[in-house]
């Protein structure tokens, strides 16, 4: 039997999804289990997005030109320009999710053995994504205590070598939540242009930050045309994660043809889900309105529950759909399986994503989970209360080991 | 200004695609484009998948599961078995397109510097998707003299090294349309036996087989299992090509663990791909007859035309919806250019495949094309006519340019 190679090996289990067996164990025993572990929303796709989809008058599902429809191209165009991202419908390219447009990337910027700088904790899927390039991520390690606020420029300085060819951030923070300020990416350009780096941004949750806040886009930040590279998702934004369409924005004309090549190999993105997604952008502002004031609420509700139960350390996200916690446990991951095949609390249980997945660095986030704030205050409620209890229990369960 | 990777320096550009531009700038002029360069079918799309689509009654567009929704794989376990290729549900992952199969497929089995030996000529983006993976091509070349079937067993001996991990077939082939026999398959089992390599086979051409021809799949070919990856894709079979969905089936659980982390890494393929793709899986047999019967009279159409041209040699393809014929040309690809920006037969022109871009061997193909019978008849007809009086013209423009 011939052997995977090391790359399969090596590639890791994405720590959002690899408690999913003993999630569909629970379920199977007939338990209520609340996912907090993926950014799966229960907020509606807007109706007209789903019209379009049903309204699909063609005889053939057709390839797509390979970085996407002009149509929808232009058309976003439109709307990033609104959002004060100057770029063209030649300088945006669809892909099939944001997590393309990063590989698209990755694999036009960075050759084997290549250096990323990312601060972290940061989106675990990155991990695969590197090494799917080839290129070595290389953490700075952002801290609970500050909200996880964008480690001071020496911190930067320190780490960049000979290999450093670029630097990752995603704003709003996938998994922290954390909404970089100005000044913050001022600093990342200044870093950037100095040692003449690529800036990935990650910014696919623009759209969700609280607080009366505005979203500040890289592209805003002037100087980087050249050094930018946008990853870019309408997943979250319209709640429609399985339409599988994303984009990459760059003013870099060889990062864009060598993305185009990439593009080409896997000739096109989803039909549907472009049709879904040209629809989507006549969604009215208050579509967004409402949403945002939901998950601001829903963030409230859980930010403020998890800061009641003895023990756990929450910072308040400015962003995103996501807070890391510190939990009154020595190994998170233990716990959160524990939550799931022994646990329950009125026959329900909560899925939480295990800390240490998101850093690169060993041993760190080994006490924090990630927890998405995508389900309803009622369930949140009552996730949060079960988590409560499971703490307790869990604690309980732990001495008795002793 | 960062410079770009070499891997994307080094990526072709699609030969498939890269004449785009030309062919845009013919259609401003006006010219009618046939466009025989790639494999995107006139077919209906099974009123069943399209009404699937149209019917989604969901609210939210969700993600599905990383390997794919599973009463869509447990269906096409089903469709699976019944040609022989006995896969359970758990030893089929739904991926984004057959292209990502591949991918995953190559991820998990190859390592940079590996080797993966394929007979040239050959899918176009096979390149791509190697460079992607850092694995080497080690190309074996077939001859169009005898219609492209498999080398003789002594010349993969003689490409063998330490290195070589792996052997990949499509079967029928694009770009060859050639079909290949029990005995060959046969024949590159032992050596993939002999020498513990991976058998990657590309079969999502298999419906199209011609002339009361059974297509043999390599799970066909017993003691193969673990060595065994089988691309399988709903593109050509339903003429869906834009609802990315294809398949990876491995019984190798190495494999198969190694590709499920990939696959979550992008987290799901697309959700209504899937549904389309499950809906089509109803389809009745009297559509796959009409479709094939309908190829083969395409292809009997075209194979008869251009072997009518005066200097054109093209073999009669036992399947797939391809053919290469050579040309009385120099350089193909100049040819197929020189077709779209100079060339018109009352006011319309062809769009053809450069054969050089499927060959790994540099030099090879120059004088061939690979030609698509994805249109109709009349269109085929048409289009045979153009390239007839092109070949005459572009003869008497070679002769004045000397």
């Amino acid at each position: 039997m011939p052997s995977i190679s090391n790359k399969g090996r090596q590639m890791p289990a994405s720590p959002i999804r690899r408690l999913v067996p003993y999630a569909e164990e629970a379920k199977r025993k007939g338990r209520i289990v609340y996912h907090l572990n993926i950014g799966q929303p229960d907020i509606h796709t807007p109706q007209g997005a789903l019209d379009a989809v049903k309204n699909f008058k063609g005889n053939i599902i057709e390839y797509s030109h390979s970085a996407g429809n002009e149509s929808y191209r232009k058309k976003l165009a439109v709307y990033y320009q609104k959002l004060h991202i100057p770029v063209t419908s030649e300088e945006v390219m669809i892909t099939t999710g944001g997590s393309e447009a990063l590989l698209f990337g990755l694999m036009s910027c960075l050759d084997e053995g290549d250096e990323i700088i990312i601060p972290e904790p940061f989106y675990a899927n990155y991990l695969s994504f590197a090494l799917t390039a080839g290129a070595r991520i290389v953490p700075i390690t952002a801290s609970i205590e500050n909200g996880f606020a964008l480690p001071p420029i020496d911190e930067f300085e320190k780490k960049i070598t000979s290999r450093t060819k670029a630097i990752l951030i995603c704003n709003p923070s996938n998994p922290t939540g954390y909404l970089y300020t100005r000044e913050e990416l001022e600093t990342l350009s200044s870093i950037v242009k100095k040692h003449n780096l690529f800036l990935f941004a990650d910014e696919v949750y623009r759209e969700f930050v609280y607080d009366g806040k505005k979203h500040i886009s890289t592209f805003e930040i002037s100087g980087l045309e050249e050094h930018l590279i946008v990853v870019d998702s309408i997943s979250k934004r319209y709640s429609m994660c399985g339409a599988r369409i994303g984009a990459l924005l760059t003013k870099n004309k060889d990062v864009y043809a060598s993305a185009l090549k990439f593009a080409q190999a896997r000739l096109s993105p989803p039909t549907f889900g472009q049709i879904a997604g040209e629809a989507a952008l006549d969604t009215p502002q208050s579509y967004f309105d409402e949403v945002v004031k939901e998950y601001q609420h829903r963030r409230n509700v859980m930010v403020g529950l998890l800061n009641q139960i003895p023990g756990v350390k929450c910072p308040n996200p400015g962003g995103a759909f996501y807070t890391v916690a510190q939990l009154p446990v020595e190994n998170a991951e233990d716990f959160c399986i524990w939550m799931l095949s022994e646990f329950e609390h009125q026959n329900q249980t909560v899925m939480m994503a295990p800390g240490s997945g998101f850093y690169a660095t060993p041993g760190l986030g080994k006490n924090e989970v990630r927890l998405a704030y995508v389900l309803n205050t009622e369930a949140i409620t009552n996730a949060m209360e079960c988590l409560a209890q499971g703490l307790r229990a869990y604690e309980q369960v732990k001495e008795l080991a002793i």
